[in-house]
């Protein structure tokens, strides 16, 4: 019988990624969204995540077609304002992703603390050129 | 003079968060490789991440492509066998990224910290139906 690798089978496969919240401009937009108390315009999502009109349009629709997110056509002073929100689905289903994205974290957390330690090492350690 | 948005320009557009490893698959290969000490053989990265011989592949060849992985091909008893591991500048690239992952989760933590307070609070507050 062959050894199995150190850590198990699918012990780094993260099935907790999903794929409507990973991708860049909505983990931005998500993130945003779950750590702001109000919900927010267009214009502050925008600018907040960097994005593009373009680019926030597409992934709001995304996000909208997923449940995860509201977004409410209204007025301001007279002026169309579009805000966003985030549903109590997509809360639930964020902080479901977030519990794997912490695990990626935990992962690589203590080789990423040995480095730095190794690296403190060698600035501490006079070197031999 | 139009209010920012409470925390400020492209505060949550995370641009640290590297393309080339955001990817599930590749973010799956790149932290199984960094925090095995010893380089994998192609069978066991695809029995850690749960991947299939296609796509482990080709996510190989993307990451190898981008330097931040090399592929040995040799042989293990006469049977040929392929190992993988990242190279220095993977490690470099990997760890970069991880911090800026870092600042999503730590971003997220709080919120997440205050929802389980309050399912607590609601599990503890006896209902009124």
């Amino acid at each position: 019988m062959k050894a199995k690798a150190s850590s198990g089978e699918g012990r780094f496969a993260y099935e907790g990624l999903d794929r409507v919240i990973h991708e860049h401009a909505r983990l931005s937009i998500l993130t945003c969204l779950i750590t702001n108390p109000k919900p927010l315009t267009f214009g502050d999502l925008k600018q907040l995540c960097s994005l593009t009109d373009g680019n926030l349009s597409r992934h709001l629709t995304v996000l909208e077609e997923a449940k995860m997110v509201q977004i409410v056509k209204g007025h301001d002073r007279n002026r169309p304002q579009t805000v966003c929100k985030i549903t109590p689905s997509g809360r639930k289903r964020y902080l479901e992703y977030l519990s794997t994205l912490e695990q990626v974290v935990k992962d690589a957390a203590k080789v990423s603390k040995d480095e730095s330690e190794s690296t403190l090492l060698r600035s501490l350690t006079p070197s031999e050129a």
